[in-house]
């Protein structure tokens, strides 16, 4: 047998593994409502999609851009961190990647060695661990459950045997919907500055936020590697477009790094989003439709189902907590798609060792789809409830 | 100060440092001609962009695509390995990527780990080395020079010490447009079998080969990791979609990783460049200019520029040797885009050791540029004789 590495064994993302079987079932003509997979189910603002049509009729947009992305784009994005957060920076701190998948990339190859250890609320997005363990990074859990206030315990790291070399935050989080209160983003960023850990803020779900306003950690750590992108608030999943706000100390690495990783990001897609950062009144009618979404989960959804479940306050994911029903949430997907068409993740998926207890629904759907999946949901939960269960 | 990585410290991707300088000296009003950069001039097929435009209407095409790629795109192309090679293959063993760079990133992940030894025939794109220093791996020159008849040397391997556990070739070759033959690629499949040696097979520039024809290696190496894309023959650089035709053994590794590294390519430019494989006759008239454009470099630049120039018989580079006029082609590449105007990479980029006696031109621009190129590089060739070389 030939040599295929060690490195690349890493956990399955079960999330696209539940999309493609929700897919396959679909294919199969089974009626299937997708809880499963985290983007919008709309398309782009309309002015971005004009402004990519409008752009491809220049032979000068079919090249390679700029490694860090067309100046244009950069310059919208600096704007925007002006006008939303009141953070003065320019295009030269910032980089266009693809996706904010490979914005993770570059950060954790230009910040981490192989054999750093790097702190992972948890649970949390599972692409960080996957990505961290095939770079030779060592990924070490920091609760962040229902025990801890769903907060990353800031305090366990200090007994830990040494400092990590890094700790990622989302917020709003993934799954969990989690929204820092500037004074807890500030404290976070303050311990990250005290003790030299570098941060790496993932601002992806910015926008997001149904009831407090979200902040950039940019504004209190100027180490920080801040992540964000246009899939989410700006529903372009499919553009594959992302950004960093990059500290001083890493620009010439992250920009050399990035021309050899993927030259440059695609040049027509960057020329449409420019055009993003002035569609928020179509953007903002999504996000009441998200916040409408999500109350028809929360008021209709099975107490059992339900549990403890996680805030909810941002993203667009409700972190259930169904263990008054089940102790192995993988099975428990496999049979609420399998009897009800219902897509869900499994929070094995975010939360290695108490995920099984939970399972991830995204409301980023349509409202109609979201009161069949109550009813769906529902009836599967009853059937699963012990007599005691359904007489309390 | 907080820690940044060492391995990160990789060289600097000297093309891409000389695009941004001619951008900026073209940016302050001089008038520049790129011979720097390997993308064509050209805007991707009509029928391509087309079928983006078309493709946008519809909401679906905004979200994310199966981590593999649209299947149409994946059947496209699997449907081109029969009607170009009559080599037979199938959707499942077809990854769609971010250009063809991602898709190195993805076979250096899942083929090697930490501390391996790859031989890179030298000279060679420089991203291969760059990025395999950044994962970890150990790069090894094989040379490939004038010398060797610009072929790497595969009887130089079995003299090391330990046989490096992968072996990149790329036929047309970037920097020396040399093409093997059908024997020669054979011949280099074998040996990688009969060692047990992963080879990686850089098929991107299959398509632009002036005398000979092009075959792949997926036909001779059952284990061989094949790389190409839509960016050089199918003129889409800046689409950013590259593929891979995965050995049996990695492809779930591969794809697993590659949902973790990217989740998957832009969906919309995905659903264009389906309609590439029949764009045929408009992509052959590209080629028809670069042989063109060739034949000018060729025949008009000055023998003392030219030297024992490589072969220049696929891609669109010329290989220029300029040891007559100097032994540091990175002053003389600067020297002549201040002097002329000329943009040109110096072949250190390509080749440590060796490469400061070369520089690579990119004839891949428009017939007219290359014939004022002639008259500027001729000029600036002229000014570095010595008296000697004049009267010679």
């Amino acid at each position: 047998m030939i040599k295929c590495s060690n490195r690349s064994d890493i956990p399955t993302f079960l999330a696209l593994e539940g999309m493609r079987k929700a897919q396959e079932l679909e294919a199969a003509g089974h009626d299937i409502i997708h809880l499963e997979i985290g983007q919008p189910s709309t398309a782009a603002p309309e002015a971005v999609t004009q402004a990519l049509v409008a752009s491809v009729a220049d032979t000068g947009t079919h090249g390679y851009s700029l490694p860090l992305g067309v100046p244009a784009l950069r310059d919208a994005i600096a704007q925007h961190y002006q006008s939303q957060y009141g953070y003065n920076t320019d295009r030269r701190a910032l980089a266009v990647t693809v996706g904010s998948s490979t914005a993770f990339a570059l950060a954790f190859l230009t910040a981490f060695d192989v054999g750093d250890k790097v702190a992972l609320p948890t649970p949390g997005y599972p692409a960080y661990r996957n990505l961290m363990l095939a770079l030779g990074i060592e990924p070490v859990a920091l609760p962040a459950r229902a025990e801890e206030g769903w907060m990353p315990a800031l305090e366990e790291m200090e007994k830990w045997d040494e400092l990590p070399a890094g700790l990622i935050i989302a917020s709003p989080h993934n799954p969990t919907g989690v929204v820092l209160s500037e004074a807890e983003l500030k404290e976070i960023c303050d311990w990250c500055h005290k003790h030299k850990v570098r941060l790496i803020s993932d601002e992806i779900y910015h926008g997001l936020a149904y009831d407090k306003p979200t902040q950039t950690a940019a504004l209190y750590n100027e180490d920080a590697i801040i992540i964000s992108g246009f899939s989410k608030y700006y529903s372009m999943t499919g553009w594959r477009l992302g950004w960093m706000v990059m500290p001083c100390d890493l620009r010439g690495t992250i920009e050399n790094l990035l021309a050899n990783l993927f030259i440059s990001s695609p040049t027509m897609n960057q020329l449409g989003a420019v055009a993003a950062f002035s569609a928020t009144e179509e953007l903002d009618a999504h996000v009441a439709r998200y916040r409408e979404n999500r109350d028809i989960l929360l008021y209709g959804l099975h107490p059992a189902f339900l549990g403890n479940h996680a805030p909810c306050d941002g993203a667009f994911y409700l972190y259930a907590d169904v263990s008054a029903l089940t102790d192995d949430s993988l099975s428990f997907a496999k049979a609420l798609i399998e009897e009800e068409g219902v897509a869900v993740t499994s929070g094995v998926d975010f939360d290695p060792e108490k995920g099984h207890h939970f399972v991830r629904l995204s409301f980023a759907g349509k409202t109609a789809d979201m009161r069949e999946a109550v009813r769906r949901i529902n009836r599967f939960t009853e059937r699963l409830l012990s007599p005691q269960q359904k007489s309390a």
